[in-house]
């Protein structure tokens, strides 16, 4: 996979409307001639030789060649003791960063207008290490780790996104005047890292507070940097903030370029298969991708076409307050990418 | 202390502006011929002989012996190793069971309207057990500790609330899909209540998604039931949601009808004994109180003359909009608590 050329993308559709989205996708994708080929793969886990589950080798063996994913919604397994295949995912390729801005889109009615910002959630570890234990009867613990290495990569990584999206502030997001050590761990590094970027505003806030100016004035926030469960927290008030998953996009960020974004919301069974989906948080999470990989004019071009077609308000999808079909949809995008060249 | 007659309640006025807003409360319960003496008493924490901290033994004998405490803002201890006053007051008296009602005051103009619901927050374990062990150099962990004995506490008190306070849903808030083992618990046994509780509509929901929705549309959430650090959370966004915390009410109740109420805001120290405090937060907790002391009219009028001063909008606080002072705003509830009469 280079800068120059045709690259591949693995593209993971998912369950539910996952298909549809994507096919939306890879339409303006098409229309945007954006050099990418799909290796489209799917996740149902399998179980390995241990019983440990997995994702499908030849998934894995793809990933491990573009580096670069893209993922519709997957359905959460019901089974006992089957994992999240989102969370096997961010785990198979130590996705350690995970990345939602939070944007307002212009002419999409919300409570809150000029919302402008990014979440940065610690990805790997904290409260989702899977560390569970029955001490006595009726007595169980969870243990949230966190470790210093983790802590300084994600803190780290939040300011070189600052430095790198022209954002001025970062915000490290805790709770270590309840744990302590923990937070307090996270939060020194988060510290140590800000002396490193002294052009950008370091602040800390308590995760109660931020979530209680969050939603008095949300433009008081820039990049947001935070442990595993705060982040899912906060990245989802954030995204209500704005209209919703239907509209917010995501990024799992792993070393030497390893990447996979995906839209967070759900399967949505009920209109599956109906084109009636929504694409547009799976289209702003491939245009995450496509800065990802450098391809920043097919980015922006794609990213406006999107907007001007929410702004526009003739066809959007029912859960945008239209009653056009994904298809159509995703046609007017087409056309509005095309009108850009 | 009987519900006839004169009783005495422990009085901590607190740091900062928690002197003048206490003044306040007591103006204000004077007015309304409120039958309540008040017993002050400070609760700097002391070392006790084995190097532990604890509350100093009269404001701990006032409390045993009253069963029912006031409190305004304690400032955070800065020491190293010095407790919060706040958890140390929850954890001394095992008030289990934290409760924030959050209503939309008419008049007083926030992002959203109509919001009507109660957090009803786990106050002794989970994420504030405390535990924190080094595990190896650079790897710390914290562990969240659930029982089924607390869990089924605070999950019936959720019930028992509704059904005193004729409310119609329990919602229980979890990370069971992450914390299999704890939020499981947790959920189990909010599920067994609901079960003797068939009149109440019960609901699950992830933390994040309640988040999500609780911007897009508080209205849609009554009763929300859930562990500590949830309930930290979400009380505070809700209270973002209706105008702060200087608006909003707190109380902390154990067993035997001990409880403690108050004012979650800050101590304000930049304009402490200025005659600029909003004590809009600790009267609605001391209302909350006379509820739980069963002198529900006296709570009524008191409410809706907080209420109706605030709505009439000619004496309000700085922070409310108005340019009056902390005891012109106090005159103003006075004089209509009298007209209620
Ligand atoms: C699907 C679920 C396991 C996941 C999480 O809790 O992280 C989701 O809520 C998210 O935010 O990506
Ligand atoms: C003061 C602090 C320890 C406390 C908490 O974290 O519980 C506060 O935020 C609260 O909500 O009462």
């Amino acid at each position: 996979a280079s800068v120059h050329g045709m690259q591949t993308v693995t593209l993971i559709p998912g369950d539910g409307i996952g298909p549809e989205i994507s096919t939306a996708v890879m339409r303006i994708f098409e229309a945007a001639q954006v050099p990418i080929q799909w290796d489209e793969r799917n996740v149902t886990a399998i179980q390995g030789p241990g019983g440990n589950w997995m994702i499908p080798p030849n998934t894995k063996e793809s990933m491990d060649r573009n580096k670069i994913g893209l993922k519709g919604p997957l359905k959460t397994p019901i089974a006992a003791g089957h994992p999240s295949m989102n969370l096997l995912l961010r785990k198979t390729f130590d996705l350690y960063a995970n990345v939602r801005p939070c944007m307002s889109i212009e002419g999409y009615k919300t409570p809150y207008t000029d919302v402008d910002l990014v979440t940065i959630r610690e990805n790997t570890e904290g409260e989702y290490s899977g560390i569970e234990h029955v001490i006595v009867d009726g007595v169980v613990q969870s243990i949230k780790l966190i470790t210093e290495d983790a802590s300084e990569r994600i803190a780290k990584y939040a300011f070189e996104y600052a430095v790198n999206n022209q954002r001025s502030s970062v915000t490290a997001v805790h709770k270590a005047n309840i744990m302590r050590m923990s937070d307090g761990l996270f939060l020194r590094k988060c510290r140590e890292a800000a002396e490193n970027y002294k052009d950008i505003k370091f602040t800390e806030m308590y995760l109660d507070t931020v979530c209680l100016n969050m939603v008095q004035d949300p433009t008081q926030f820039d990049v947001l940097v935070m442990p595993n469960l705060y982040g899912d927290i906060l990245s989802d008030l954030c995204a209500g903030l704005i209209g919703g998953l239907g509209v917010t996009p995501s990024g799992n960020i792993g070393t030497n370029g390893v990447a996979i974004f995906e839209s967070v919301h759900g399967t949505a069974p009920d209109i599956a298969g109906a084109d009636l989906a929504n694409p547009t948080a799976l289209l702003l999470s491939a245009v995450m991708m496509l800065r990802h990989m450098g391809l920043h004019a097919h980015a922006q071009r794609i990213q406006t076409a999107c907007f001007n077609t929410i702004q526009d308000k003739r066809v959007l999808t029912k859960d945008l307050g239209g009653n056009a079909k994904c298809s159509e949809f995703t046609a007017a995008i087409c056309e509005r990418v095309q009108d850009l060249d």
